[in-house]
């Protein structure tokens, strides 16, 4: 199949979307939305790097790509709408897994009536996957991360760490005796579901489109970076109580010091952490559960002029400064 | 330098444009243009393959990449307003040649008065440079592929080949002795430069904003090429005048089977091929003499049930089927 042929392949016979004028098949594509404002992003991830054949099937390379960038739309309070493509093909690479990549976004973004417009397959040493995403978002209510407030409570949405223990267990890292027998027990394909396939949260943060103001960062470092994120964006400090912060039951058959780093860098969860302000965590609160989306309180905000741009964690009784990599300071 | 510290680095004090509510430093970046079309493309470029390190220094990688994404927006008829970078690169990349990178896009981005809203950096084994471009064009005049008419003269901006031949230059190609001194006289830093920097026609596509209709494709690939792609959208057969289709005087120098080749897909020149009613063609004419860039009718369009979608190219005396890879059918 040439280049051509592979256009063709994937066009899409129509589109879902009403503001996309024009799609593939032109130098650009066209996009209008007068009543909107336009969020637009994009990701890049890369063979080896982010992903490798041996621990994700190209299917789920092109589906966890999609959902990271979704997963972006999600924590500006946005719906996802249209996306392009832009990919870097080895030479040894089969049509099959190509189209199984295009095959993973595909299905993703059927669930959320998103539209390809655009792209680009260009020929090189490794794989390379790249996606523009476009959402749109009332005008004035995109959920940034400099809207945190004192007195503020941050909340997280699932559990964390999930993904990256999904991976570790794809790459066998658990072979120490010690903690071999406890691993029996777990529910090995939750995990590496959630590494593979991860759900963006764009349902729970639409519902809360009614709200004058929340901060949303989504999960894809890990919480101690996403929080330092808005401490400065903000200019607030933020306090995080390790005991509320939430993860699967399994997860408890891995070491004290894994579980932490997985929690606080494991990353790749695409859950969304928020601030809102006390009087409104109720109705955040019920619209998680009207989703099914468990959703914890873990901290508040404070503007203390010594510390703002910076994460304390509270941890068996003491209180640490939390770096942005999820280990804490030594005072 | 991490990568907050080369965020920050590249990060604009402001922007430019009004369309951009907010820029780098969430997790996306947020566009409001409610009076306007929105066009936007992404174009990805990788070492070894659309560049090299031999032939294109890291600060026109960048000036040429981002240079490539204005010229899609040119051939839409839309003025570029912002774009994203997403780069993929190697360990042994320094800082100074990343930085040279974003350089080489800064300088031409200002020339535009557009804004960098946005990108990813990651690590890999090969350079890859993405952009994904944003611009702005009144509702419903974007000039699409699809635009051709019967009877539409179809013209071609500046001179083809040049880049191509430019590349040849670089990488030394032209070593047999029997053209050799011929190429002693040519003026080899033109070619490089367009090879290197080239000119997106963004000044001139918007001169033409005010006819009602103008189908534009820009020449990457070359007008073989983008003949084809003008001809399939509009479902017209386009009529090339091989005489008519202009070369640099210096091209000359050349045998001619590598002229036929540059001319019709060395691509990479950034000059636009359209097609227009013969009533407006004058008008045409002047817009590109204003901005100083020559223009030149090469053929017409003809509706022809038993052709359209196809290009035909006569030459010494005889009438061919053009291929989109330059070369003509036997028939």
């Amino acid at each position: 199949m040439n280049e051509f042929e592979f256009i063709d392949s994937i066009t899409q016979g129509y589109y879902r979307q009403s503001s996309v004028i024009k799609g593939i098949g032109d130098d650009a594509a066209v996009l209008r939305h007068p009543y909107h404002d336009l969020v637009t992003a994009v990701d890049t991830m890369v063979d080896g790097i982010h992903f490798s054949k041996e621990t994700v099937p190209a299917f789920y390379i092109g589906y966890r790509t999609l959902a990271a960038n979704i997963s972006d739309i999600a924590a500006m309070g946005a719906v996802p709408t249209s996306y392009m493509i832009s990919l870097v093909v080895p030479k040894d690479y089969s049509d099959n897994e190509l189209q199984a990549i295009y095959q993973g976004m595909d299905q993703l973004s059927r669930k959320y009536h998103m539209d390809l417009i655009g792209g680009d397959t260009v020929t090189g040493d490794q794989l390379v996957v790249s996606v523009t995403i476009h959402g749109l978002v009332e005008k004035d209510k995109a959920r940034l991360r400099s809207h945190a407030r004192d007195g503020d409570i941050v909340f997280v949405t699932g559990t964390l760490g999930d993904s990256r223990f999904g991976l570790g267990l794809l790459l066998d890292e658990y072979k120490d005796q010690s903690y071999r027998d406890r691993l029996d027990k777990i529910d090995r394909d939750y995990f590496i579901n959630r590494h593979q396939q991860p759900t963006p949260r764009v349902d729970f943060a639409e519902a809360l489109k009614s709200l004058r103001r929340v901060a949303l960062n989504d999960v894809s470092d890990g919480i101690a970076s996403e929080a330092h994120e808005i401490a400065k964006s903000s200019q607030m400090t933020l306090f995080i109580d390790d005991d509320q912060v939430p993860v699967h039951q399994d997860m408890y058959s891995l070491p004290d010091e894994l579980i932490h780093d997985y929690k606080y860098s494991g990353g790749e969860d695409f859950e969304l952490l928020g601030t809102v302000s006390e009087q409104d965590f109720p109705f955040v609160v019920e619209a998680a559960r009207r989703h099914h989306l468990p959703l914890r309180q873990i901290g508040y905000v404070k503007d203390s002029e010594q510390t703002n741009g910076q994460v304390y964690l509270k941890k068996q009784g003491t209180l640490k400064r939390l770096k942005k990599t999820g280990y804490t300071h030594k005072n």
